[in-house]
């Protein structure tokens, strides 16, 4: 995967995202960064106010080089963070337990991004369609025109947040355990518990109208 | 389940802590939270340096009151925790995507708790042997006893921070979506997708000495 400065990075790593402390497990490239974030659903966005920082979770989708995540116009986290402050944006994918054999080797797979930025709202009611339509069509493609559209007061009950990618950092670590050389002849189980998420069969609301039948975008759907 | 100030409660909710978008959701009760807390891995902290918030997803565990996350002594985000500084932590599970007849009714079930506070370092090799020790037992309880244990010179490169669950709320959203009265008519499927982590098959690290099984707490492994 391309690195540091190349011509398919998000962002030349700043000093505040690149990865310091391992720094194999940093990556820059727009490829990367992308894909982490399409595999994931829920985000937690950190923000401050009056130097207490707030970690939120919250559903999220990516356009090109933008994230994107809604809420409640009434939301204190919304209205805080569309005010132009300082935000970080981070989607996180446990892959696995990294089962060493010293404790200290003891690790996770994972895949990470980390954004730090400013949010902006989406503005008018022809862009926040756009913009919700494209986050249900993420989910469940075919969706949108299954269901009713948000009506107009609807819409103004909805905030919708964008940031660019503009400096995003990924971190992920994969692969076997790295064991100091005398451990390996320890008598002890090594390697990976992988772990994903699954969806389960789905469950219909219990007012559901007879005769509709689970439409196939909820078979399909994978995450991580 | 208790709600605010009773008995079992972490803490009354506090102004920053309290849900308040749609407190039906909000819960803070003792058993609820550790419930959720217990239920994870991965925690997601925020803290502030220079007014820029950064989110970084670490592993975690509980005991008593208490949080607890590690890493290297090295690491940025731990060395400004362990200055006491304005932390945030949380924890969120998703547990599955909610499909209502309206755009404006989707939802997700999840769990989350978010806790407020200082961290603190856990100081001297046997505290922090006795934390390794409980970190490892909750995720695979019999392995402490298998493995190399740190040395004097890891627990040095280790930083272990806990947190009281002094300002602590948990949000809950379960169940079936609720939509408006009308939208019920529609010819459009309703429910709830679930969502779950799931481990897998334990994958043996390419350098395992021969001969040694994948240990019961492998395939006993639960999360969320």
């Amino acid at each position: 995967m391309p690195k540091d400065g190349s011509p398919d990075a998000v962002t030349a790593p700043s000093q505040r995202t690149r990865v310091r402390r391992i720094p194999g497990r940093g990556h820059y490239d727009r490829a990367t960064v992308h894909a982490i974030l399409d595999a994931g659903l829920v985000c937690h966005v950190g923000y401050a106010i009056d130097g207490q920082p707030y970690v939120t979770p919250t559903g999220y989708w990516r356009e090109g080089d933008r994230v994107y995540w809604h809420g409640s116009s009434a939301s204190r986290m919304l209205r805080q963070q569309k005010q132009g402050i300082p935000v970080c944006f981070t989607v996180t994918h446990l892959d696995g337990i990294v089962f060493a054999r010293s404790g200290f080797h003891h690790s996770m797979n994972y895949r990470s991004v980390m954004a730090l930025g400013k949010a902006a709202t989406v503005e008018g009611d022809a862009a926040k369609l756009a913009a919700l339509e494209a986050f249900t069509e993420r989910v469940a493609p075919g969706r949108w025109r299954e269901i009713r559209p948000p009506s107009k007061q609807e819409l103004k009950a909805t905030t919708i947040l964008h940031m660019d990618l503009a400096e995003a950092s990924a971190k992920i670590r994969t692969g076997d355990p790295v064991d100091d050389e005398p451990d390996y002849a320890l008598p002890c189980w090594a390697g990976v518990l992988p772990l994903r998420v699954m969806a389960g069969t789905p469950q219909a609301d219990a007012k559901l109208r007879a005769g509709i039948a689970a439409p196939g975008y909820l078979k399909r759907f994978t995450l991580g």
